[in-house]
């Protein structure tokens, strides 16, 4: 079946399975190395019938892949590396699992590196580990520093940001700007002119865009010619506690607002706890909206605006496998955004009656 | 300074950066290559001034670690695969960040594969790409059959299971029969005596320990003179959306609960939409409690058992460190359990009036 010269009695099947090597399994499908690489590395331009007879051949052989054999995308170490800042928030989590997604049928292997705090990032970028062998970064919804650009740089490696513009790199995310409009036009549909706003902080340099969000708050007044009051914006941390902090600021206020817009759904999650405790009604006594569509949003039935955060991983996956395929850099960085939605569930309604 | 005969002008420092090597460092810093090594990867056996004087070398000569020159943990690779059934989710998140942070500790590189559904765990221990060089793997809160066990042996790599008993592998995680208790015996103080049960389900196999927290329920029952009532119990999917469905299945009921135990928290957050949708509150007409502390929990006032995720995370990086170092095998792999409390917030009281 071999046809085989040197292995006349096929006793390639007889190695221990940590032997056999991508010859052994194409001399056994009796195709070329460069084809059974091809087949298992499911490279489109491989006939079925001789892929099948390749990957038979591999699990009668129990052949195990080894990244040179079968990585289909280019670069020698199969390797991309993703900065993180927090693994264990949802949005960071989704777009891993976008990425991971996208290498993982391109036979690439993610590696994790934990940027969270201000001395994790120093760190990691002063010594850079992520030279290791990788042919590939992702930075996730991080600002770059020039410093850090500048290290990036010197790694020689393809860089792409998701979740957020990041510097010049390519990248994909949402247009927060527009992403901001959709919420504050739906409380000024509603009636509402005084609309506070639970800003995200920049102290972690989370947010790309830090003002595409808060100027969508300004224009979306400004069209409705209300001028923009800025007692009514607190910036508060990106998070649940930040929220409610925030909320509770501005309840001290002589005259509260009527709705609030908060950055992102955590901290409308948290705003709501304030106003739990201090005996309010969502919506009755006070609207709020976030953006994201946390999972959480639809347990608490709050109003949001959904963005496609597994699917931001994924295009930035399927950015880097193009350019380790050698696809000719575009002129100008590409920064895809992908499109935002109003989620209309419980937590907005007209203004009511004052109390 | 350098003493150096080799390179009396000192011109190491005019190379690429990119072509400095550990040994340029360590002539600048006048130590052999093995102390380089050792400073620069934080052995805790050099001297302070040694280490020092290697550091600034190294930043001097604007060096790039590579993995065998600073690697301090064993192994030929410096890599270790973590496989996480959904990193999207907080649980998993927690416990690749306390991971990632006790590997990158000691210069290991975290690589991630996700093994979500059922196709994904069986591409994945079929085509066994974890066999591309790690030296340990660590398999994140989810059940092993005989033939991934089989699977995972053949790698020949150290395996350690974090977020639950997997197997027979060493593993890190909590008591979940005591974390039931606590849940249980909480309500049972408070006197509810008809206590309803949101067991999660073992589809995707993510529950290692599917009967721990069920057999607390039905012995902490009993150990209150009460006959478990098996109507009582409703086994859903782990998360919000499975929460719900279950606490509707219970208020279908001729006799409702008058306390929920749900499984996890989020889960818990899932049933009190439901209930807040049927116009009941929480507490006075149901209690609900989970396990877990997930942040959103403190931002819903959900009374529930915490458990130290992100440390079993930790826990799971220092075992599979301990191995690679080479520390005797022991006897009987260990299983640790970390301590879970009650935390007491709003959604727990005693009985109501029956309406």
């Amino acid at each position: 079946m071999t046809g085989d010269t040197t292995d006349p009695q096929g006793t390639a099947a007889l190695r221990p399975s940590s032997r056999v090597t991508l010859d052994d399994v194409a001399r056994h499908a009796g195709v070329s190395s460069a084809t059974a690489s091809r087949a298992l590395g499911d490279h489109p331009h491989v006939a079925e019938a001789t892929r099948r007879r390749v990957r038979e051949a591999a699990a009668l052989l129990d052949y195990v892949a080894s990244p040179e054999a079968t990585r289909l995308a280019g670069g020698p170490t199969g390797r991309v590396a993703v900065l993180v800042p927090h693994p264990s928030r949802w949005f960071f989590g989704e777009l891993i699992e976008g990425l991971e997604a996208e290498l993982r049928a391109a036979e690439l292997d993610l590696v994790l590196f934990r940027v969270g705090g201000p001395e994790e990032r120093h760190a990691f970028f002063a010594r850079l580990p992520a030279r290791r062998g990788v042919d590939a970064v992702v930075v996730l919804a991080f600002a770059v520093d020039e410093v850090e650009h500048a290290r990036l740089a010197s790694l020689g490696v393809v860089v792409v940001a998701a979740g957020g513009r990041v510097a010049s790199y390519p990248s994909v995310g949402i247009d927060d700007h527009r992403a901001g409009r959709q919420a504050v036009d739906h409380l000024l549909h509603l009636g509402h002119r005084r609309i506070g706003m639970l800003a995200g902080g920049d102290e972690q340099r989370l947010s790309p865009d830090p003002d595409g969000r808060a100027s969508a708050w300004r224009a979306a007044l400004r069209d409705a010619a209300t001028e923009p009051d800025d007692d009514l914006v607190v910036t508060v941390p990106w998070d649940g506690e930040g929220g409610a902090e925030g909320m509770s600021r501005l309840l001290g206020l002589r005259a509260p607002p009527t709705a609030v817009f908060a950055h992102c759904d955590e901290m409308a999650l948290g705003a709501m706890r304030t106003l739990r405790r201090a005996g309010l009604r969502v919506p009755e006594d006070i609207s709020v909206i976030g953006i994201d569509d946390h999972p959480l949003a639809a347990l608490t039935d709050l109003t949001t605006v959904a963005q496609p955060v597994r699917e931001q991983g994924r295009r930035a996956g399927a950015m880097v496998l193009d350019t380790l395929r050698g696809g000719p850099p575009p002129r100008v960085p590409p920064a895809e955004m992908l499109p935002t939605r109003l989620v209309l569930r419980g937590t907005t309604s007209p203004p009511g009656v004052p109390r």
